[in-house]
């Protein structure tokens, strides 16, 4: 039985884990839950898994919860605010930690739940973009499994698992492309936050909705898949590949790849992280091949989805440099979504960022999270008044 | 370093695997080689390759070579014949033995040197055709590896490897779908030898090639599939995949696909086979997918290519049943490329003999080679005098 604390319980993957998890009632059982402030769906996902601890952002918001749980029978510790996201975190019961935070929000939790000894399926791509090199040294030194939720790192996974590291020659991250691929550049600057939420094959939360729409996912990926899988970024390619069947491939010395593929549904990723080293029956889809044909391939177009280049320059800069993306990303995307500047400034404040930066090592969690804030502050300054 | 025997030097599975060897000669060493009759080549093999015993298939052939040889400076045993096989298969010296002699011929050399401990790499699938279950049954007993050098076993041994057996939902053969894919039923009837031996993807031998555009090829792999991988038929799909560029995949029980892909070389498989459970970097060649693009599939088409059906058919069937199936297409084929027969018959006389034939168990060698000696008689009666 593997007892889960999931850290981000109401967002798009901490809902399909649950609905894993249900499943399953004799593999998991759901230990503890931390979400942000959506109060009903917090209520239903207690009454329905009785963990034994939760936590949401606002002391209120933790208030009102344990009002509205005056009559569940099961005992229930109900915390708040950063302090209870890293109780939840840290819970003495749980075993696995499921990270769905999004953002910078995700990582000290991550850390701290490494640190407690528990394997981590982490969905947080921000964390590991920050701090991959402390996230995967402290995983190394405590001997804890990082095991990844992201469909192309869960495909990368499945494909090296057993293998021998030194016949790895390289990595290739498929995109879908985003739904944006065909449009022309000039349209670019039309783009309004309802058409760039609207994406083609995956069902997802909104801050990686428009990342996937400007690339900077997949860039973020590059970052993500270095540090878990431990390559350079000229070990790491990209392939544009719409029908998102093949979720990602491993190219060996001798030439030969293997690639994973699956139906386009964040449950295959999930059941496999939690359910890791082995398999669990699904009958959630079965791929068919005759309806999914033809499979197409075609190249990255850089020129037109900027953001991926700046995410592969971060990172081969390394140091602050892809905290400092990470941060300009999620500023440009919220401010993007706020309506307060146009699809276009998306690269261009995130380019601002990067040259306005002098990059430095980062020795430790204080290093990064002071970069992260600086830009943060930075581009609240000039931008939030607009 | 590996110490080879090679059965079937000069054939096209042999000569590769010359090549892969001559690559890496700090990895490989040729201890010994059988042929045919194929005397210029061996003789240039011997010079290059320096093993300790050769045979041929005649006396006459083997004393030929020793007199084209008698300058060689190196101690060479020069013998022919089934035992000249046998020995080559069994030379005390070789820990990895390549099968590829092609049809029935290579069942037991194959069978003699997993008695003497050898590991196999086979690309003589008619031996397992025809004695799956006795030859994974004794080298479970001996503790040798079967290492597959057909693309489609290799591509399934490699997703599979590392993995629980326990995990495993089904394999998914692909096929070219041969040269005839698209060719209306009612023109078969015109296809000549050297129209069918012209394959679009592969090089390969003669008899390979024409399996190929039956598709009783595909219906081979299947059985081969079968005893390799410890499957029901059921568990064993065919999917037309005419780029080739997906060698075979493996669906898992949580609906999950691992895919093995390369080039269209037999020398990756080969090299895989010699190499395992390493792997050695080739410049061979790097798949280019956006050149590969788009890859298609299709469902087999089982009333136009009724071979495919007759061997899953008689795998159903089991005990004697395939080897009836496997000389049968031996005979057919040959009487084709011969001219004794029209294209449109081979399938006709397959069906022919499975109908006569009562399927027995078999318990050993002999009611396996009763059963295919039984065959081929009867057809030589029936035809060889067309």
């Amino acid at each position: 039985m593997k007892k889960l604390s999931l850290l981000g319980s109401t967002g798009s993957i901490g809902q399909q884990t649950l609905e894993v998890v249900s499943l399953y009632p004799d593999q998991f059982e759901v230990v503890a839950l931390a979400a942000g402030s959506n109060l009903a769906l917090m209520e239903e996902q207690v009454r329905r898994f009785s963990p034994r601890l939760v936590s949401l952002e606002t002391k209120d918001a933790a208030d009102r919860l344990a009002f509205r749980l005056k009559d569940h029978p099961i005992p229930l510790q109900v915390e708040w605010g950063s302090q209870g996201l890293l109780a939840v975190a840290t819970h003495p019961e749980s075993n696995l930690i499921l990270s769905a935070v999004v953002g910078a929000a995700g990582l000290l939790p991550t850390l701290e739940a490494i640190g407690a000894g528990k394997d981590i399926a982490l969905a947080n791509k921000e964390a590991m973009v920050m701090a991959g090199e402390l996230i995967m040294g402290e995983a190394a030194r405590r001997g804890v499994q990082i095991l990844p939720i992201d469909s192309e790192h869960s495909a990368i996974f499945q494909c090296l698992e057993g293998r021998r590291r030194q016949d790895l020659r390289r990595v290739i991250l498929t995109a879908s492309g985003g739904p944006f691929r065909n449009l022309p550049q000039e349209q670019f600057s039309e783009i309004t936050p309802e058409r760039a939420l609207n994406h083609p094959s995956w069902s997802m939360g909104r801050k990686i909705t428009i990342d996937s729409s400007t690339l900077m996912n997949k860039g973020l990926e590059v970052i993500e898949a270095k540090w878990l899988f431990d390559l350079s970024i000229d070990q790491i390619d990209v392939l544009v590949h719409p029908q998102c069947a093949i979720h990602s491939m491993v190219e060996f010395v001798d030439g030969s790849v293997l690639a994973q593929l699956a139906i386009t549904d964040m449950q295959v990723p999930i059941l496999y992280a939690l359910s890791y080293p082995h398999r669990l029956p699904s009958q959630r889809g079965t791929l068919d091949f005759s309806k999914l044909s033809p499979l197409t391939f075609e190249e990255l177009d850089e020129d037109r989805f900027p953001c991926f280049s700046y995410a592969c320059e971060a990172a081969r800069v390394g140091g602050s440099m892809p905290t400092v993306l990470n941060a300009a990303n999620e500023k440009a995307v919220s401010l993007f979504l706020k309506r307060k500047i146009p699809y276009t400034a998306i690269p261009l404040l995130i380019r601002r960022a990067l040259d306005s930066h002098t990059p430095r090592p980062v020795k430790d969690l204080e290093d990064i999270l002071e970069a992260d804030r600086k830009v943060r502050q930075q581009m609240d300054v000039e931008y939030e008044d607009l």
